[in-house]
């Protein structure tokens, strides 16, 4: 690798991306030029007046990345719900009730991360995976504690993930079990400021590549005083923010009990609804919701895996792009099994087809679900890249010159591999829809973020 | 390799499989003999009598398989419905309406089997993919062609996998395209009888690991005279029988406008409703439908994928499976995008799940969906194996004496891999989850058919 502070690298190859909602380019023999800072300069493609000149000047730099016919560049993924700490238990325990799935199993496995050794080691193997699957972009919930939480910022820095970390805040005595909460508000809101001071200082986070996240963990475990005090802390630190909204039938009449508001409305009014918020779910966010969401310009965590689960509904997708919020997705481990964002896009187009068709086969079809629902394939490419990315406010998800290189690059034709293409009828559109339905982490080769290679699975 | 004629083998490790339905049982240090015929003689677990010394006899006999900690045996998965000439574009072209899907890709893609080495290419890669993704039974529709159809037959023996092929009739003219249809309803008859002479009489297939199947694309394209004729060829040669049942509001009505009947009712008055049918689909098949089903035996090869995108609702899976009928999965390449039937496994839950709750959240939770609808892993687990198997009516699908031994080697915790699992906590059921939802392709090492060893990924 070359000195990443002083010269530009550049890539040339088809690259694949999703500038807006509904328009994927496949641009072959694109050459693209990225600064030493990890910003991209400028993207070519051949009809452009420079680009034999640029090609042979970048063949001749030493820090050129020449792609296969079987290579394609896309945007890394955006994943805007993990909880950390759940990662042991991903792809178990799923078929039990949320009650029983919270206090026999995720509960007591987030509270053993006061045991910093024990989080070291999840976390780290966490990260490593979830770069190896093409997340270049994670926002985390962590755990109550302190030390494990700013530990998971301190090892997406040294990987070089892009990571998003909020130390959780649950204090409400009445709703969190004794041996996993926050000691007392104050205690939760005062961890809350050091954790914020702590990762913006971390040592080599320059370019604030991993930041804190103001993290009530809903509403219904958190006291009202809390849920103040965070909103105050994210406004006076302009943080970004993130917690649960209108998840399940449970979880929404709960707050709508509790406060007489739907949980839009009462995170608008606790200060916790701002451009920079990531709401999971929100499942059964009202028309009103939605208006509100909009204009506080906010993001949507869109988990249609955990969803299957834990929801009693699907995420009226199709719905919220039209009002234009901001939406992208989560993988939600380990209320969703995979820590995939290809994955996820999957079951985002699954979950926008059985809200549109319905699912009961005894029901009328003019009445069985809600028409014009769906979403295809590029719909789903765009909210795992650049959809995510405008959710976060962050200049991640597309190449375009002025945003981040963070970049994956996918291999098509390997062997063992179910990613397969045919070059005699497959057009370029054609194999990133095959991208989208078919590819797994063995399939992403090389993952960049901030313009470093930090996953080179064929190096020697 | 051992003389498969003469030797038994013996597998020893932890075993994995669901003897019935709901029941999934993780055997440790279990051994299985597998007798020169392929048919599993005995599997023991370290509780019974004579363990010990025919872990000995085992040991010493050269033909002994002895997995590691992180390597588990499965029955190979079932999969009872694959469009193989499809192959080439699975994953792809599934925004377009079926009727858009049919005839600007599907059916041009189909005809071009009539081109041998076209055939050649595309179903010599299609057996070994699914045989490396663990399928060691497959129940295939090929085309109209008799002699690319025949070829699909003879790739399956040469490959080792357990094929069941069938020549597809699409006999009706106002259905189908001109340039893809049997030439006259004779003709599809006289090609169907040919065909399952053919098969029977491949050279090597001693065992019938590779059978013929009757299978008239679905009502909508035959003609009655076919039907019939069909009918009465399954009856004669006691074959198997395959075609699409009440798949969509289009296809289901469309037969009852036809027929005056349910596509059920109409198969079963056709002679084609017996104990070696499979039915794709039969996702609006109605309560008496069930029944009649029932009182045939017949076999429904539920195929969650591809009803996402074809089907307008989910298939009623735990009612079917309430009312005793013989259910199991298929992939349905192309309509479906994965030929994994560990994804099926993952669609099918997910699936369930979408009944169960219902989608749309601005319906009132007591109407959204239909309770007591859902599946958990264990469920889907016993489709994609012993289900399988039962609805064909082979001996496969589970670890025990008088069955063939059909199993795969799945490796937990390999690099680059999703399949983690903590060996401090995890049981051997979250392990069977962790597979069922988490496992791909790549993770499957071993794979053997009538207990010959037909994939080795680690083989030097």
């Amino acid at each position: 690798m070359n000195d990443q502070a002083t010269m530009p690298n550049w890539i040339h190859g088809t690259l694949m991306h999703a500038p807006r909602l509904e328009t994927v380019e496949v641009v072959e023999n694109a050459l693209i030029e990225v600064g030493g800072d990890g910003e991209i300069r400028s993207v070519m493609a051949p009809a452009s007046p420079d680009y034999d000149a640029r090609l042979r000047q970048a063949a001749a730099s030493g820090a050129f990345v020449n792609l296969s016919n079987d290579q394609y560049l896309l945007p890394g993924f955006v994943d805007l719900h993990i909880h950390a700490p759940q990662w042991p238990q991903m792809g178990k325990a799923l078929d039990l009730p949320l009650h029983e799935w919270l206090l026999e199993y995720t509960f007591p496995l987030e509270a053993s991360y006061r045991d910093v050794a024990f989080a070291e080691r999840a976390y780290r193997t966490l990260v490593e995976a979830l770069l190896a699957n093409g997340t270049t972009t994670a926002v985390y919930f962590a755990t109550v504690h302190l030390e494990a939480s700013l530990l998971l910022a301190q090892i997406c820095l040294e990987k070089g993930q892009r990571g998003l970390v909020g130390k959780v805040v649950m204090d409400d005595p009445e709703q969190c079990p004794d041996y996993y909460r926050d000691a007392s508000t104050d205690d939760a809101l005062r961890d809350t400021e050091r954790f914020v001071e702590a990762v913006r200082a971390l040592p080599g986070n320059t370019a604030a590549t991993v930041r804190p996240v103001v993290t009530p963990r809903f509403i219904p475990s958190c006291t009202d005083a809390a849920l103040e005090g965070l909103g105050a802390i994210a406004h006076d630190n302009d943080c970004h923010i993130q917690t649960h909204v209108s998840e399940s039938d449970w979880e929404h009449g709960f707050v709508i009990e509790r406060t007489g508001r739907t949980d839009t409305d009462a995170l608008d009014r606790f200060g916790l609804l701002t451009r920079h918020s990531v709401l999971a779910h929100s499942n059964f966010i009202t028309d009103t919701d939605m208006g509100t969401i909009a204009r506080a310009g906010a993001g949507i965590a869109h988990c249609p895996l955990s969803n299957i689960y834990f929801a009693n509904a699907a995420f009226p997708l199709r719905a919220a792009l039209d009002k234009g919020l901001h939406v992208g997705l989560g993988t939600d481990i380990s209320g969703g099994a995979s820590p995939s964002v290809l994955d996820t896009c999957r079951h985002a187009i699954a979950s926008s087809r059985a809200l549109e068709d319905g699912t009961d086969p005894a029901a009328p079809a003019d009445t069985r679900g809600r028409p014009g629902s769906r979403v295809g394939f590029n719909t789903a490419f765009w909210l795992a890249t650049a959809g995510g990315g405008e959710a976060l406010d962050l200049k991640v998800g597309k190449f375009e010159p002025g945003y981040r290189f963070d970049a994956i690059m996918i291999e098509a034709n390997r062997p063992d591999s179910n990613l397969v293409t045919w070059a005699d009828t497959d057009t370029g559109d054609d194999v990133l829809q095959k991208i989208v339905n078919n590819a797994v982490r063995q399939d992403i080769r090389k993952v960049w973020v901030e313009g470093r290679l930090v996953v080179d699975k064929d190096a020697s």
